[in-house]
């Protein structure tokens, strides 16, 4: 664990994190995450509404990023090349502890079919959030759609390989951008 | 209602749609949706884990289905003429209650957050089965993932242009083949 001194809400996901991995998301309680992170039990439940939620803490400021970097595309960039924006924007917020912890949210979400539940439908609200920010910018329904579900694809993919290696000096950034291409040609070739 | 005589599963599908359109989904309880049906609780519990899974009853059916139709497609297939072959078989076990109830379901998901999500989770584990399907065919890991996304959307959009308007003679699958031809467009127009 590194030694820093985060607020209560950072300290609460690191003690659920460190707790899911260490005996496992079924047999971890609120309790015991808010004794970890040192904080009461009406403390996490003013940030999370359960245990389930500490692990997509961030969505809604993704879904904002992500959203807002799309809408600031120059006014004649493709669905696309608004959606590389919107990732540009929201991989700003992703820190060193995002990327360390990164493998283990991982691992916890694949060993519960409660996460993975959650976890779809976080992947539902980013997609949501770039549709709309598209649909904005008056690009048509289906194409916003697929733009979206492309960029969804791009951000989970560069993250993945972010973290893979924490030691690579990569922005997380760049690798989404790159998942992003790999998805355009993958997408062209289909037809 | 339709005066025909399902079997219990069936019967406890068409008494969930009807209580959660008469009074709301968080309102109605297992309880009800068993009496109403003419079925015991625990009738109920070996068919459903919670009245949840009643609007998601097929899913793996489904699944089923479209990885078949994706295994049986000629090996010269390309992964959407694949896909094409699975939305026609999975289409094949959607009959008249299906297309009747369609709409009453859709309006249920929009109205509880708790169903969208396992309305997220079963589009996700469609994608998944048709991602499998296409992978042992060969096909490439990162077009299996696009191809099985199109596949989910297109027989998504199929099946709600299908439910609009149940006296206009038409196929689903025709339906879902038509929006896949139309995705295909889009994602081609993408890059």
């Amino acid at each position: 664990m590194a030694r820093w001194e985060p607020d209560a809400r950072e300290r609460m996901v690191v003690a659920a994190v460190d707790l899911f991995t260490e005996q496992g998301y079924d047999e971890t309680t609120v309790a015991q995450i808010a004794e970890r992170a040192g904080v009461t039990r009406s403390t996490f439940f003013r940030h999370f509404s359960d245990k389930r939620e500490v692990l997509v803490a961030g969505q809604e400021t993704l879904s904002t990023l992500l959203a807002e970097g799309i809408a600031q595309a120059p006014a004649g960039a493709t669905a696309l090349e608004a959606v590389a924006q919107g990732l540009r924007r929201a991989s700003e917020v992703m820190g060193a502890a995002n990327r360390e912890r990164g493998p283990r949210i991982q691992a916890a979400v694949e060993a519960s079919a409660e996460l993975q539940e959650r976890d779809a439908l976080k992947s539902v609200g980013l997609a949501a959030a770039m549709h709309g920010a598209l649909v904005e910018r008056g690009v048509a329904e289906t194409t916003a759609h697929l733009a979206a579900e492309l960029g969804v694809l791009a951000f989970k993919i560069g993250f993945a390989r972010w973290t893979e290696d924490p030691s690579v000096d990569v922005a997380l950034a760049d690798l989404a951008i790159i998942a992003l291409d790999e998805l355009r040609t993958t997408a062209a070739s289909l037809t």
